[in-house]
């Protein structure tokens, strides 16, 4: 049998995934090598501050500051800093002296894949990122290899751990949002600044790259539709709750045919939506993450596992290190980005799907067919109406009679975005609607 | 950019998945080959029958009865026969004269991978088997690419369809197994000859693979403890609900100590087994099909889809072509078996579980005491006890006193299959049971 040298691994960061990188691969160095056939080294690992505290007790002589020359003696290089620059750079330089990398970055990858693909593509570099799609959740591999021949038409994620933890908690315990993410915060699932989550810009970058694995279609991160939770409401979840569904902050990555042009294009979108409790995902409780995909042939199929967490994401790391240190004893080079299908990316006014709308509006004669002739002025047909009496406001003093008022949770068939916003402004604007108090999007029907 | 010569395809079996490969082939001609890089050829349908009514319209001189002369100019031989032989001659015909095989044989597999594996190993030959684990759930990839630098501790699979279809029904309509296999049969999901569902023979085989695949070590058909539903009643269903579980056919692969000696080892094994409604098992519903897998870093995933199904199964087959039709295009041997870890495969007797007791007992004055006292003799610690009156027989003509009797149902701590085996042995010889009503494992806590 040939004997093969040890493979030379740098690490780039030492944080909470970068730690338990570290220890797996300085514990786990047989079993590594019986799988690769040939030793993965542990040569150092890159930090900011070489005395900084670390989550997992590691050898001090790893650490470096000196990113650059660990990253020029490596045959690996591991990329677990985060953020654009230095990872950016540091990526450039590792692909560009001739090693092979696996990285966790899924802002890079969204905002700068294209360029970092290229890069490799063109020296014959691996670069893998399964980490930077659904944290320990394999989906690279089965979108890219299992389902290579086969057509993804949709895929629904729940692809952020701390929105779907906060959301589920104020399902099930009826807290506030500001209550849950105090929850989150507190058992370090939210972090301090806790925006890139509950905004929706996390969900967004994982939306991008698994739009554009599913499509074999290079789909920027502007492209990408985006709205938070940070308006969902206690009453929202409520009024969904009675109505049989639950609210779910959903990546959404479809297959479509443009309504006006007729053109077979994408769409990638991240919204908080309704889906229904006999639905999969609906079961997906706590900070779990779940990718459902949608597939012509292989039907539907869901992948479930933990979204983020520092020995779970850390396991999807060394899957990718696995498989490309294997790449290098056994030959032939990795798989780049595809995107030979270059569909065109549309905008979110081209997307068709159904909604769920709750208006407050004047308890009188009427109102209803006024209600649904705005709706079907702009071509929005209707699937369902139900009328709940609001009690009069008690704030006001005056023993004059106040007109009452009354909720309408109104449920639409399949409308664009385009004639949803349209309708929804001429509702706005009717004497009779007081209030427009909830617009969402129903999905996973 | 190089142009590559088509690759010439060549398919062994034309019935319900075979002839939704060829659809595929067919009608994504186009679409397959700018994935691959290469054009995929299909150069012809081996059958028994050529005039053969199919479940799809294909061209009528694709088909041929003379299938080692169409594996003789094939580069990848598709095998969708079934069953041991010609399936195993064929397959080694297409390895030994050159070509790649792709196989969605999972009796083969697990009879005879071995020999397969190595005589493709020995060439450099490409065989995947996607489709024979499964079905057009992707885990082959996620469990030897993805999770290579994990270890999978535990896997608890529903891998049969017609079984999930069936316990599924007993348990949301309260039919008997015998009226459930009826409509399983009726609505095509069940065979004429449904004992290799049942009785636990496909699931058995699955694990085989599942195991061998998840622990890197061979594991035997033989080695593979199995029982199927045919004993499932509808009242162990109903009493299994009340307690908060649902009954499923559980294909399980664990990693375990053995209790005797400390060695580490495998097991496989497949019955059926109470799961809490709260596991992500318990919402697998009808024909779907799940694989639960533990791993050390990853924690708890799950992938979940069709296990069967004519063109569901097409989408495995057709991501391994494309997967090693990329290889043929790029270079580089594919992946061969992996059982590096050679880890030995115990028996039932070492696996440690829980267990759901019932017995009917005289209702008289010690009863509890006695059974408690056989449980501890043999080392089987008690979870619970509930105890519910039965009716005395009403068969009884006489006016005697017929002893009343009551039901027991025991929950255990983890024991060994061994020192249940003695306990149950133990019960029944006892004067105060009057029957061992049913014994059934807990999985997945």
């Amino acid at each position: 049998m040939i004997e093969y040298r040890n493979l030379r691994v740098a690490l780039l960061g030492g944080g909470s995934v970068g730690a338990q990188v570290a220890r797996l691969l300085l514990e786990q160095k047989d079993e590594l090598a019986s799988r690769v056939g040939a030793g993965l080294e542990l040569i150092g690992i890159a930090v900011r501050d070489v005395d900084a505290e670390r989550t997992v007790d590691l050898p001090r002589e790893l650490f470096t500051t000196d990113a650059e020359s660990l990253i020029l003696g490596a045959d690996v290089v591991i990329e677990l800093i985060g953020g654009i620059e230095p990872a950016r750079s540091y990526i450039l330089l590792a692909i560009n002296s001739g090693a092979d990398v696996v990285t966790a970055n899924k802002a890079l990858l969204a905002a700068h894949g294209p360029e970092l693909f290229e890069a490799a593509d063109k020296v014959g570099a691996q670069l893998n990122y399964e980490a930077a799609v659904a944290g320990a959740i394999p989906i690279v591999r089965p979108l890219r290899d299992s389902l290579a021949g086969d057509q993804v038409n949709r895929i629904l994620g729940i692809v952020n751990g701390t929105t779907n933890f906060i959301l589920d908690r104020m399902d099930t315990e009826g807290s506030s949002l500001e209550e849950a993410l105090a929850v989150a915060t507190e058992l370090g699932y939210a972090e301090a600044d806790p925006t890139a989550d509950i905004g929706g810009y996390d969900a967004a970058q994982k939306a991008a790259l698994l739009a554009s694995l599913a499509f074999h279609t290079t789909v920027p991160l502007e492209s990408v539709y985006r709205e938070g939770i940070t308006k969902v409401t206690a009453q929202q979840i409520e009024s969904a709750r009675k109505a049989g569904f639950v609210i779910k902050l959903l990546a959404i990555c479809e297959r479509l045919v443009h309504p006006e042009t007729g053109v077979e294009g994408v769409s990638a979108r991240v919204y908080p939506a309704f889906v229904h409790r006999s639905h999969p995902l609906a079961s997906v409780h706590g900070a779990n993450n779940a990718v459902f995909v949608e597939a012509e042939a292989a039907g539907s199929l869901m992948f479930y596992g933990a979204g983020a967490g520092g020995v779970q994401t850390a396991s999807a790391v060394l899957g990718d290190l696995v498989s490309l240190a294997r790449r290098h004893v056994v030959g032939g080079p990795g798989f780049a980005a595809s995107n030979h299908a270059d569909l065109p990316v549309f905008e979110i006014g081209s997307v068709t799907t159904r909604y769920a709308i709750t208006l407050e509006v004047t308890d009188e004669p009427g109102v209803l067919a006024t209600i649904a002739s705005v709706f079907s002025d702009h071509g929005v047909s209707l699937a369902q109406v139900e009328q709940s009496m609001t009690p009069a406001s008690t704030g006001t003093a005056s023993h004059e009679a106040v007109p009452s008022t009354a909720t309408l949770v109104i449920g639409t068939h399949e409308a664009t975005e385009a004639a949803l916003a349209a309708t929804v402004a001429s509702l706005a604007a009717n004497s009779v609607v007081t209030n427009v108090a909830s617009v969402l999007r129903v999905e996973g029907a």
